[in-house]
């Protein structure tokens, strides 16, 4: 009867994702203190090195941290992808090895930490947000954090399972100039694959919007206003991890950071266009969504209008009627109508008359 | 009996025009690796070159890549128009003639790349947007790309088709100061004509606002708010293109770019006042479409107001009348009135004097 | 019955003002083409030369363009104003004569051409729009256009009739310091005059916003939204010219024109307080139409409340009533109600007391 | 019954305070001709010196200009007060006496000048708006200037009586730092107490929004609106008069003024700190007016609904009741229910229970 | 029945926690006279000093002020914290021995000023305001100031009992650098704890927002206007308190404050991207406010709806159904139908036979 619905309607009271109870925990406590502020707190710490140089390539999948030691020395770059955030041990241990300043640290724990670029004496520490539609539910927001020194990239993620796959086989099979070029080139490889997968969130809220909008065209039943404003929820949700993005890729190219080299520039500026192009996309939808906010309360309208012209219509034409065969079940004596032999006959064609009249008048005045 | 619409009304579920499927196909790609991403797939490659100084001018309609060769070392400038954009492999070879950039190349081939201009060491690349009203139907976005190099401008086009011809006229017949100008000022005058082409979407789309503004004062029928939402979704798809495509002829003004002479300077601010004078229309058209909201739902309102003052004029004077034949409807033993020989006609004019006073008051209050 | 319009109610489709179709012929046309686009073609060109310095004072009303050709040579300012500008022989003449740039004269006819400030090598070019209310009907929109020169000011109208009237006196009568300055000067006091003249029209939008605003305080009639919306038209017109003229009095303030001497630079900061007087204005109005819009839809939602009010006391009081008596109307033979002697006299009074409670609750509750 | 209006509700056709008939005065005149834009013509202008250092200190109720004549060249501050500005003669001859730019007395005198900061030559002029609310009625706008020389601070007001006690006081009992202060301080000092008044007039409205606010959460009564209209429209006039305040206080305290000294730039940036406070106070009471709006929208809406809801209640209840009793007046010889014995009875008891089941139906629903 | 209000429904007329009356009494006083603005008058001082370098560690917690002169000249850092601003006399004698200028004194006693950040010669002077939910009712404010100096922090409160038992203890402990670092230090440190509690404050109101979203979805109760609106304050409190925060933290950052050294600076960028985030928030919350005010609208718009719906089912079923009834219930003599046998019968089949068309054309129209 009703259009299928895209989200599950009128949810019950729910925790809220965005509460950041254990942000609370942090209070009192001194700057540069760990505390990992994310859920996934079971996860053991996984790390996976990558050392490469245009000739030779190194892999170990589960490895100890002592493992890139080596690497230190060695030409070439190193890629040490860290997956689990709640082992703070190690993380302090991967921080002293790379001599990571504590509020670096400090914020690559903490999972609320909005996207940013901030520039240490010995690396560059960027923090950007994963975004990702599950099979079903809510925009899913992964905290990712990168840390670019001297020939090194270390990438941290919340989550086992990364979308990294496709710069991996890269790196092993040599395609495109990842190998010939240096840890910054990496760097923006990363962060490519990343904003890449922003487009698939963006295309999805599209089509969740785009349903809405046809849903709304149709039949502008009660729920869809819940809907209207879940969406504009979760564009929300994207604009808050892009709006920062953009200042981050633009933090890049425009100051002269000593780690990036002058040719990788170019493709910085080129993620640069990347986020624009999003931010468009998500205005846009916006804009959209905006707009359905007036569609519906026109469909309300609407709706109330016409059944008002279904009650005016009706009660126009019977009420006076009602009155007429009122008057003739009036019980005075002297009512001669009442005694003539067409009496009724002639009243109920005055009556059809009537009626015919106003069916008439309601057709001029488009109402029916 | 409605007006009749400007647009298909209520369009059934349809596929989204702005939905960048193709782009998903890129996650994954080195940055560089050219993938087309329009629709038309099947227009073949087609090359036109000019070659042209104040002395002498040659065309050739349908080249190969290879008959540019010659005008590499000759004086004079060189203008390649290339047609469709989907065979990489030529496109691939143009590239490597000219030496361009791979993220050029890249964005290039993207019809999904808003506007923009990018500074190389060897050329500039610009990025247009072209848009035109078909004959029915909604706004068409063209992607098209120019690159401006020392004596030379390419241009890059999806469609066969366009909107050149009034230039390779003022080429071939010397007319204006486009034969005695370098390229620079070819690359204004291509932008140019694309720029004044604006003027008639805009003009299009200004009609299609009074039309429809007509037609809200006339009758505010319940589609015509799909038709705002509509011409809405227009303007952005507009302004889309025109707010970065006055940023690029900005940064050709404002920035001191190589390829760019001291006096073609004069006209690209030339152009830039055009692009102000497209975009003050464009908002016009905006604020006025905002109002026409209003005055959907300030219609919609009147209306409302109108069948309840019908349905209120009805009940309001029949309902007490009908109270009144009720009352003489009562079957007491008792009632004195019923046996008074006028007693009918006094009910009757009694009745009559109702009715009266009440059109008078309804008079006085200007409901009718 | 209705309190009288200030404008005519439900235009009928008519041309729109702000369609600028020729602006169309332009496509194709190279730049530096001139062509008049606006609507006075059969407006000869008319030439009134000013000569003068401190001492000397000459004029000639209706001169051709050779008149002023002495005046080049002599000490002292020369104004030249020319009235129409189809005659697109006479102004290329001028443009010669003076040496101006093929752009500056494209756009001195281009009616299209907004608010603007060019310099150039020999002149300073500046474009304003000239706005007045006529007697009746809408905002006129005029074209004009200065050019100052070293010892010249050239100012180009589409329309016979200005409102210079007042400069050419203080010139002749040698008020003011007008004969003791240079040409930079004259300009100034002729946007100044021009200035002056925003405030008269501003004026007059006042007033109609006020005999708006009072007209929907008494009565929220149903044709006033479309007021409202063409005041709104009618304060966008507005912006769109001052905002630019703004701009220009702002450039030649804040740049060091080499036209503009030291001493008026004080004049000029005086026009631009005026132009931000004026936009605080015109923000004003606009900011009380839209509160207009607010008001008439509260005044709409009021009628509708009245309108459902009379209708709800109405059927409340009667409905029941009307229920009463057709208890008594029944013909069910074991009525003995309908025996009682004073049966009817009761169920009247009962009917009246039931009437009475309902008018106490009602007024108890604001309603009458 | 309705709660005390706070201001006279619908007001009549009044004239309009901003109107500025004299502005139009101006057109054809001569920039810098002084002409008197207020509407207090009729005070005679009266003059107060002060003339005072660390050591002395004397002062003139009721000088001629001629008085400050000895205190040009004697050491210490002299304050010339002028109130009245009708008086055209003398001020300018206070302007040739202090050399006074023909701009500046032109905005002196001009009551429609906004506030602003003009550096001369030889003076700083500064001109500022005081505002107040008389006892009852709207605020009140008046026009002040002020122009700081070397030694002196002249002040210009429309009005007798002014805010300036305190400051008369200090100086004469060399309370706080005035008396051993140059005239910068003096000039700080007197914009000070200037806008210290602000708050009060802030102030003055924040309790009428209050007022207000507690009036429409008591009873949305249909005048309120215009209330919310008229205040917002003093919400205007306050930031029509401190907005350029805060500019010409920045401006004091950013650009390096020759009048101002070093040490008296810390007390400029605290009236700076206070126009911040006043702007953020009244954009807060905007907010808080806008958000009346919605109230009072959603207030009438409400009260819509309840009449709808005291309409559907009755009508629901007693329209199938009334049928009911149609059915047995029906006069058809055959209706068997007519003539059991208890039929009456029965239908009653009937008609009784369906409007118990309604009552209940209404009471589920929360309608009772 | 009604869900459980957040806050108390339709407050009554109540003191305005904004209302700054005490600051009328500033009107006439010299700029640098000491005022208390604040309510808490009878807090008596009371001063606590620190005193402690990387080796000792000294506190007093109940001291008088002459307690501090000899840590003046000690090495370590000394941090006065001093509770209650209303005797005057005492803050006065601590400026005199820290040397503090009149103004920022001021400052510090005016409860009203909103939080800055002002260098002087010898100190930097920072205004926060501290903000907390109490167990129940509004959000409290209040006023905090610092003044760190070259070796001691002052900090000043309205109120017993702080936030700061956290920084006492690390002091105390020597956890995290704070007993290694300068004042400096210790002042981010204390900013830093401060921020850390206006996340508490912004999830309490996260937790407000989205009880109230539930109670919206719920059942949209007429009052739930006034909490949206309460809690839009609620959000521009906060906003008032941590726009300028962020500008203070700014200008830490971005200006070379001669007072913070660099290694601190990393530490105050962290404090940076803490109001940012807070910032992210609350623009959310006043986003998602904004939403329920057109969930609230729209709800409101549903109930009428389904109120107008019954109204209509049951007049459309029934209106014609009494006319039908009326008819028979004429008196004419000749109606052949009331002789008929069964009559009656085919009537009330016909009857019920147009109720069950009419319950089917509402079931066709979703209206059931």
């Amino acid at each position: 009867m009703e259009s299928k619905p895209l989200l599950p309607m009128k949810p019950k009271k729910k925790p809220n994702p965005k509460k950041n109870t254990f942000r609370l925990k942090k209070i009192g406590l001194a700057p540069g203190t760990l505390l990992y502020m994310g859920k996934k707190h079971h996860i053991p710490l996984n790390v996976e090195i990558f050392h490469y140089d245009s000739e030779s390539y190194e892999r170990q999948a589960s490895a100890s941290i002592d493992d890139c030691i080596p690497c230190k020395t060695k030409m070439g770059v190193t890629w040490l992808n860290v997956n689990g955030l709640s082992d703070l041990a190690s993380i302090q241990k991967i921080g002293n090895f790379y001599q990571l300043h504590p509020l670096l640290l400090e914020d690559l724990v903490n999972t609320g930490q909005r996207p940013k670029l901030d520039e240490y004496e010995n690396c560059i520490f960027v923090v950007i947000k994963m975004l990702s539609y599950p099979e079903e539910g809510d925009i899913v927001t992964e905290h990712l954090s990168f840390v670019l020194g001297d020939n090194y990239v270390l990438s941290f993620q919340e989550n086992e399972g990364d979308v990294f796959d496709s710069v991996r086989d890269r790196i092993e099979t040599k395609k495109g100039r990842v190998r010939n070029s240096g840890a910054d080139y990496l760097l923006m490889v990363l962060m490519d694959t990343l904003i890449d997968h922003y487009f698939l969130v963006i295309e999805t809220l599209g089509e969740k919007v785009e349903t809405l909008e046809n849903s709304l065209i149709e039949n502008p039943s009660e729920d869809l206003v819940f809907e209207i404003q879940h969406l504009k929820k979760e564009a929300l949700t994207i604009r808050r991890a892009i709006y920062p993005l953009r200042e981050v890729v633009n933090q890049v190219e425009k100051s002269e950071l000593k780690f990036i080299q002058k040719e990788t520039l170019h493709y910085f500026r080129d993620l640069y266009d990347h986020t624009i192009q999003i931010i468009e996309s998500i205005e846009l939808y916006r804009d959209m969504l905006f707009g359905l906010t007036d569609l519906y309360m026109s469909g309300l309208s609407n709706k109330m209008n016409s059944v008002m012209k279904v009650l005016t219509i009706i009660s126009t034409i019977f009420i006076p009627l009602t009155f007429i065969v009122g008057v003739y079940g009036m019980n005075f004596k002297n009512m001669p109508e009442l005694t003539f032999h067409n009496g009724y006959y002639v009243v109920l064609g005055v009556m059809f008359l009537i009626f015919v009249l106003m069916i008439l008048y309601f057709k001029k005045r488009k109402w029916l």
